[in-house]
């Protein structure tokens, strides 16, 4: 099964498609949508979603997994991510795939074991788990990675607790 | 020309769309897009962006005014409203009218005439620059021809400008 992971924000979007067979994990294509400061806001989300969008069309994953943004401050900020993250999920949806949703602490849990984990650790994981020869240079495409991940194994955890059941 | 003014929100949006016709304001339609908050946040942007997109498909607004957010605390909450502007704007977008935006300030100084003013003498105005028999009953529709009106004087404004010079 074909998953991608977003890391959400307006001007710099990592993505990530990993594919998922039996136990195994491995990665199809990671990279960065970026949008430029000199346009207007309204443009730069029409870019998230015309690439987001083609970026599924090309790559076929059957769901997607986008991590949840976290401010303590500044609603300002909050709310001009806040659209983008609003048109990431409304270009999943549009796709017809089925849009799954994890907190930053979900994500670091599942992908290195504890949810205090440092950045490093959990890029250091995508690495070892997806056979990567180094680290994604870009940390948003590593966070995307981590978030499609730790939807693998959170469908897994749910799969082998249903066979219990 | 028909504008169509929007009140942005993840519950209740409102929606107004007035004809103008030189100096002369008119109604066309206003009412409210609802959201059940029983639905996941997901659901809930997708009802905006349809039901949005079906306002515009049969009511052919040539431009869009969408009001900014304004937060000074709840960081979580504009996150999530922030989500739902930024569908609003895609869909406005997509739909390839122009889309224009104006902060709470200046909508009240577009409408009554400075920035100080009352919910209550903003939603007097656009009865009475509309020529409504009453007061909108919801006071997000209210806001939403508010913002259309806006437009409108703005667009005025501009235009003589350019007379000018």
């Amino acid at each position: 099964m074909k998953i991608l992971g977003v890391d959400p924000g307006l001007a710099e979007i990592g993505y990530g498609v990993i594919e998922k067979d039996g136990n195994s994990l491995s990665q199809i294509e990671f990279g960065l949508i970026s949008t430029s400061s000199e346009k207007s806001d309204l443009e730069r989300l029409n870019v998230v979603f015309e690439e987001l969008t083609q970026i599924i069309k090309s790559l076929e994953p059957e769901q997607m997994a986008v991590e949840e943004l976290f401010f303590n401050k500044n609603a300002k900020t909050a709310i001009r991510v806040g659209q983008a993250r609003g048109v990431i999920l409304l270009a999943g949806s549009r796709a017809d795939i089925p849009v799954f949703e994890y907190t930053p602490l979900e994500v670091k849990q599942a992908v290195v074991g504890h949810g205090r984990a440092e950045k490093m650790q959990v890029q250091q994981m995508v690495k070892t788990l997806l056979g990567l020869a180094e680290i994604p240079a870009s940390e948003d495409a590593a966070d995307a990675l981590a978030v499609s991940i730790c939807h693998c194994h959170t469908e897994s955890t749910r799969n082998s607790w249903s066979e219990m059941l």
